[in-house]
């Protein structure tokens, strides 16, 4: 078992991405400045000698300060706390001399853990008695919040018609766009706060946005905005660190992901997962039960309602923006899992069926989840209800099991939208391509529109090694048929933990699948980045093309293995025909046949052409 | 540049593939000899300590003699020429005594090759006159011929069942499992000789089969069908030897690759295609007009159909299965394509466009299509129709230039047919998700359900580096969809030649991309190597879940780099949970409960349990 020890400032992935710069854009109805990134191009050398220009490519950033070179990052103290300010100006939060779970106040007194403690203290809250601060309540009182505002202007990625917008007023725009056939639910073109408000009152996206996590900058999901994803990082009993794991939440961040769970099983897991908060731009999810079942030294029988609950308010009080909680899993389902070919392979699933097996009664989690609720709503910690009966294999995809679960979340969903508490649902999982789309249907319906947010699903069990790839097929699907969040899967699932290769393959398998199905579902504007890149290929503007990709950094390098001079980078040829004969240069003889009206003018080129064969 | 020279036995890739042993399944119609790969399990070990075995599964297998380690590989000999006894039975081809091609007799006389060349001789074979040696010929005849067999046979996967199917009578057989849903045209159960043969009659499915690549082990390209992969390979005139490019076909074919095309554009590229050829046990595809382009130095609008003729009967009487020939790109589809953002990125197609510019008159392919009939039904060589007017970016899918030529690759597939010359079609490129249904749809009723064979798609655009992946989503689907054969896409695509790591990655990805469209379409058996594999990770039998996996190598590195001791690979957790929890042994708790009787026994388990939040 590896010792831990407090992260280390040179570990950790701090440059911008290459070709890339941060620019900060201004509400209109906030004062608040909107991280993104600007991509900057090269101009096109048209064949006449001229230069034409290319427009900056502004796109999506998740990767937080950390890509901002003006930023000194010192994560000892932690990332700037972006949100503080506005959190305590709607006056609906008290700080709390000290946290209030038992077991945050036992590792906070051990001194046998101060060289591993997270040392700057974080002003602490919690709404005041009777108040509410989730999102979903304000929204429902028709407050658009900066955070609501933030979210509507970096979910319009084409900064270029982002300015005009900003310059006019946010209707108008929505009403100008109203071509755009992306969906019934969205604004018809640009996304507006007040489309972000409408998503979130009626359920169908959420924000999650622990008050005391202030450091992330806010982000959304739901099928009406960009897909997102997760990215799992952790350690378990038997490898890893903390300064390993903290790191791979930056690196994570720097690839793409938009929020990331902490699965932590291991040692010190509390402070694991406060290092990881105070220095993550994206919100933190956690599985709560497993922190319990360390506490019970991992047998599930001896769970209890209140060490659980003590555990939600120890990490609520930390900043953890979302929690899985498994209370789905109801006694009169299992008995359906006993014949699968896995059974119940979700972790959360099978502790919470050995606790109803054990003491012969509903979990503690379903019993209780009201209470649950009214712990929750006082941090805007948001639900992921977890889906402790997914099937584990292609054989067991779409069973009973499932989706009897599926109907119990669906009812949990409007128990905790009457406590003004934001959800999601959590989805399989292996499913074969055919059986996708009832998965996304059968969601929408049980749960009312609730974002659904899946682990893939992986399309066949028999690629161990490149699970990232079998459930990049199923995530691109989903993402397409509405599924707002996708779990990544990297090469290690079902084999090892992921280092850090690991989570940047897996990161970016995810961004494209996501952006596969942002393209397909017709996001506003996310087209434009794949035509930007196209132009530059077509224009053997090699840099553009790298600082374009997802990855400009493994483009780079897989170009010049085959032609590594620098040389290589302006000619107008590639590796794959080599110099002699390029296709891509008939192309612009066509162009030049087009310019010059050659085809208008031969007879043979026209529509009319003979046709020998038919 | 490199220098060339001839390969040598040590760089060849010869072992079995971990876990698993060549075997050979005799054919009932004929004397014929079918090569599987049988994957041996271990036992499962009951809690109650007693052994239950489980019986061995039997896969696909497109590596050759390679894998079976009874054989001696000698590659300066070629690999056995296993039907070419099949092909002088059918008493319709005449040995010729020498080369029919100018270029042919050019290099084999030049001295300065001998170095270079294949020395080992083998019959040149050519039908007789007015004979047509096509397996589309035999099958419209109602001839079911050994290569009919022998597909029957390895297209049926479960080896335990194809015992029972060869004990039987093939009709019987298809009869008995006639509750299978796989599509309207399929046998509904075992896929039998006749149903092969009647596939083939209809056009439906082709055999690539050239009479002088007698070292080709039959398979086939058709809907109903497993779905097949393909893999480029090839020098260019900036990288690769001779050697390296017989290694990667072997390579590929070890890893499931179904056919092979050597794209070559550099030098020797007659000797190489000799060595590929003469080495390779899966049927191998061209581009003739490559190294017709050579022939002119490069400059496409000195081509004549002369040179091409020539190019045409070099390469068939060297053995190339199949040619892709981009006969639909007509004088008046050019102008279609100048406004495009990628315009025309077919190396093939922009040839030819170039030769339509020069000479404003139609290309010689089209002009000269049947002549290129009559050369090819005397070797069996079947079209595959280029679409060298593919769109190269998102922005150009499903346009107007593509969908004009495929109308025209659906009147030739007509003019070959009435030759009995077999053909598929090829079909695109860059096609985001909710545009690729369109693609299948129109390719079955344009080119009369003649097979589709698709380059990817890859659905977006932006992730270079990453090409393999964003493709084997497209794949995926379109296979799915109804795609016969998938052209695989490296990681290098867009960026530089594949190397041997990158020939393996994009193949496995289009192997698992394939499996997944076989499962989606129900393909008999499929599933059941899933099921197996699935059980094994269950079970924690490691090692089967290794050896079951499309690539046991990688599976059992990433394995242990976690855990590398060989203790845990037999240990009852992996290193996701650790020791302590593992949610697979609590659902046998829930077996051994459900095997007790428990459930039935206990009211809160039964399906009534009452709800309190409904």
């Amino acid at each position: 078992m590896k010792k831990d020890k407090a992260p280390n400032e040179t570990v950790i992935s701090t440059e911008p991405i290459s070709g890339s710069k941060k620019i900060y854009v201004k509400g209109k109805i906030h004062n608040i400045n909107v991280a993104m990134r600007e991509i900057i191009l090269s101009p096109t050398k048209l064949h006449n000698g001229k230069i034409e220009k290319n427009a900056p490519v502004t796109v999506y950033d998740a990767s937080g300060p950390y890509t901002d070179s003006s930023i000194q990052i010192d994560i000892k103290k932690g990332l700037p706390r972006l949100r503080e300010q506005w959190i305590l100006d709607r006056h609906d939060v008290e700080e709390l001399k000290e946290v209030s779970s038992q077991y945050g106040n036992e590792r906070l007194n051990d001194k046998s853990l101060d060289h591993l403690r997270f040392e700057h203290t974080k002003k602490l809250l919690r709404a005041k008695d009777n108040s509410n601060v989730s999102q979903l309540h304000y929204a429902k009182k028709g407050i658009i919040t900066p955070e609501m505002e933030y979210i509507a202007i970096r979910e319009n990625q084409r900064f270029d018609e982002l300015k005009t917008m900003l310059n006019g007023s946010y209707e108008t725009l929505s009403q100008q766009h109203a071509g755009n056939s992306f969906g019934a639910r969205t604004p018809k073109g640009y996304i507006t706060p007040e489309f972000v408000r409408d998503e979130i009152a009626a359920g169908r996206a959420i924000i999650p946005n622990n008050i005391n996590h202030p450091e992330s900058e806010p982000m959304i999901i739901g099928r009406n905005f960009l897909v997102k994803i997760n990215a799992n990082i952790g350690n378990s009993a038997v490898t890893s660190s903390i300064e390993e794991e903290v790191e791979k939440a930056v690196w994570a961040c720097r690839w793409g992901a938009d929020t990331i769970m902490d699965l932590s099983t291991g040692n010190n897991i509390h402070e694991t997962r406060e290092w990881i908060i105070r220095n993550s731009p994206v919100p933190i999810g956690t599985v709560p039960i497993y922190q319990a079942l360390e506490k019970v030294n991992g047998k599930a029988e001896d769970l209890t309602w209140e060490i659980f609950k003590d555990t939600i308010i120890e990490q609520a009080e930390q900043g953890v923006d979302y929690f899985t909680i498994h209370a789905g899993v109801l006694l009169r389902y299992i008995p359906l899992t006993a014949k699968r070919v896995t059974g119940i392979v979700s972790r959360g699933g099978s502790i919470m069926a050995k606790w109803c097996l054990s003491h012969h009664k509903e979990s503690f989690l379903y019993t209780h989840f009201e209470e649950l609720c009214e712990i929750m709503k006082k941090y805007d910690v948001a639900f992921s209800l977890g889906d402790g009966l997914r099937p584990g294999s292609i054989a067991d995809a779409n069973d009973a099991a499932q989706f009897a679960e599926l109907e119990t979340l669906g009812e949990l969903t409007k128990v905790a939208w009457k406590h003004d508490i934001q959800v999601m649902i959590e989805g399989p999982g292996h499913v074969p391509m055919h059986l996708i789309k009832e998965n996304m249907e059968k969601q929408l319906e049980e749960c009312h529109e609730a974002p659904f947010y899946t682990l893939g699903p992986l399309t066949t069990d028999i690629a161990p090694g490149y699970d990232h790839i079998t459930s990049a097929i199923g995530a691109a699907m989903i993402g397409w048929y509405g599924c707002a969040m996708l779990c990544y899967v990297t090469p290690k699932e079902h084999l090892g933990l992921p280092n850090k290769k690991d989570v940047k393959d897996g990161v970016i398998t995810y961004k494209l699948a996501a952006h596969a199905a942002d393209l397909a579902k017709g996001h506003p504007g996310s087209q434009y980045r794949d035509n930007a890149l196209s132009k530059a290929r077509f224009e053997f503007r090699w840099e553009d093309q790298f600082n374009l990709s997802l990855d400009p950094d493994t483009a780079r390098e897989f170009h010049d293995e085959t032609l590594p001079a620098d040389g290589a980078k302006v000619a107008h040829f590639c590796s794959m025909c080599g110099p002699k004969f390029c296709s891509m240069k008939i192309t612009q003889e066509i162009r030049d046949f087009a310019d010059e009206g050659m085809f208008e003018k031969s007879e043979e080129f026209k529509m009319k052409g003979t046709n020998i064969y038919s």
